[in-house]
């Protein structure tokens, strides 16, 4: 059996997420369809990171076996041209038996866009979260320095999440604002189900003066989601690229 | 009766256009039903141009006069509170008896995208023209220049055009080219139905090296929509503004 990667952009807005669900329009589902017909059979992909409804990706990496021959230049031109317009697949090569999809990503990295302006641009409605006032870049930096490292993140867990542990080691975390739009990045060997988004909702009440950088801190040592801010609406959530050795 | 102008930019993906129409859903459709709630019965508004469906508009100009006594920022917050997210107005103000918002316009802009990367980003393709080949920019500016001027401009007309005169004055033609992304800009007093999408459509046979800068000169001058390329793809199109003395 070949094992194949590829590396897939989408646009999350018009999905129930990335993993597939036999009655809602996944990515997973619509890539396997694709996939499907090019490979005159059924086909099973495993996804690196399990985007939620409405989170995009600009480099979701993806994996399935097959005994087909056929190229990946072949693959790569017939993927997108079944796939729907919101998904494209920019990158197909064969990896080595023992490369897991998953298992072998050494680092995810997320992105997060939030628009500042008063009004929300109609470009930009599905693609940043809007919040109409001004956040204090330096304080959310300030806080999000103090998530680097090995550390429980219970407090940033969903409830629903019944992983074993909620040790993650986050690698970085950077706050930066061009022209109305603050962009949040973070690296983390891993993350917790709707992780991101709870550290984004929360480091905004950091922003908005709601909660000093020590208290950030402490929600962080709580290890209680009792204790973190809201959720941060999907939109605004990119899985940018996952890395391997 | 007051004269109110608004400032409103849109997503045209969803909208059959600018223009209302009974059975479709337009821009002027939404922007007079939100209107009719807040000044509490029907109101018409006029458009400083014409959007076709799938075009955008950063800042597309429109009218209408009122009894009303409602403030402008009421108006504005009101407006926003009742849109849908794809429409936003910017701005709304209380201009002079005389001011026509077609009429007294001196200037339109409009812009138009094409992604040149060789796989359609999924979150552009509502956004641009794909054409996965390079341009040269550097003819499709030399050609571009020879639209400059008070010009027949037939040749660019839509068929079903039936203005009086094809006569416009082009005050300036722009191609750049930033991250794979060629951006044409063209301001005019005024347009003909489909001309910036023909335009576009035949200065890319330019700038494919498929027609020669005189070429495109003779096409112009011969006045004959048969001689000029395919009309490009709407969702590339944006009314960037529309200026007035």
């Amino acid at each position: 059996m070949r094992n194949i990667r590829l590396i897939v952009s989408y646009d999350g807005t018009d999905f129930s997420g990335w993993q597939y669900q036999p009655d809602a329009r996944t990515v997973q589902g619509v890539v396997e369809q694709a996939l499907g017909v090019i490979l005159a059979g059924p086909v099973r992909i495993g996804g690196a990171g399990r985007t939620d409804a409405g989170v995009h990706a600009l480099g979701q990496a993806a994996g399935f076996r097959t005994s087909s021959h056929i190229q990946c230049p072949d693959l790569f031109r017939g993927l997108n041209a079944l796939l729907p317009a919101d998904v494209r697949v920019l990158y197909v090569e064969e990896v080595p038996d023992s490369f897991d999809v998953r298992r072998s990503a050494i680092l995810r990295i997320y992105r997060y866009l939030i628009f500042t302006g008063p009004v929300m641009s109609p470009f930009m409605c599905r693609y940043a979260w809007h919040i109409p006032a001004p956040l204090q870049t330096g304080a959310m930096n300030r806080a999000g320095s103090l998530l680097v490292g090995t550390r429980d993140f219970a407090s940033f867990a969903c409830s629903q999440d019944e992983t074993t542990s909620t040790v993650r080691q986050v690698v970085s975390f950077r706050v930066r604002e061009t022209g109305g739009v603050i962009q949040i990045e973070i690296a983390a060997n891993a993350f917790l189900r709707h992780m991101v988004r709870s550290i984004v909702g929360t480091i905004v009440d950091v922003g908005r003066g709601k909660t000093s950088v020590e208290d950030f801190g402490e929600i962080i040592g709580a290890c209680d989601r009792g204790r973190a801010g809201t959720t941060a609406p999907p939109q605004g959530l990119y899985l940018v690229e996952v890395c391997y050795p």
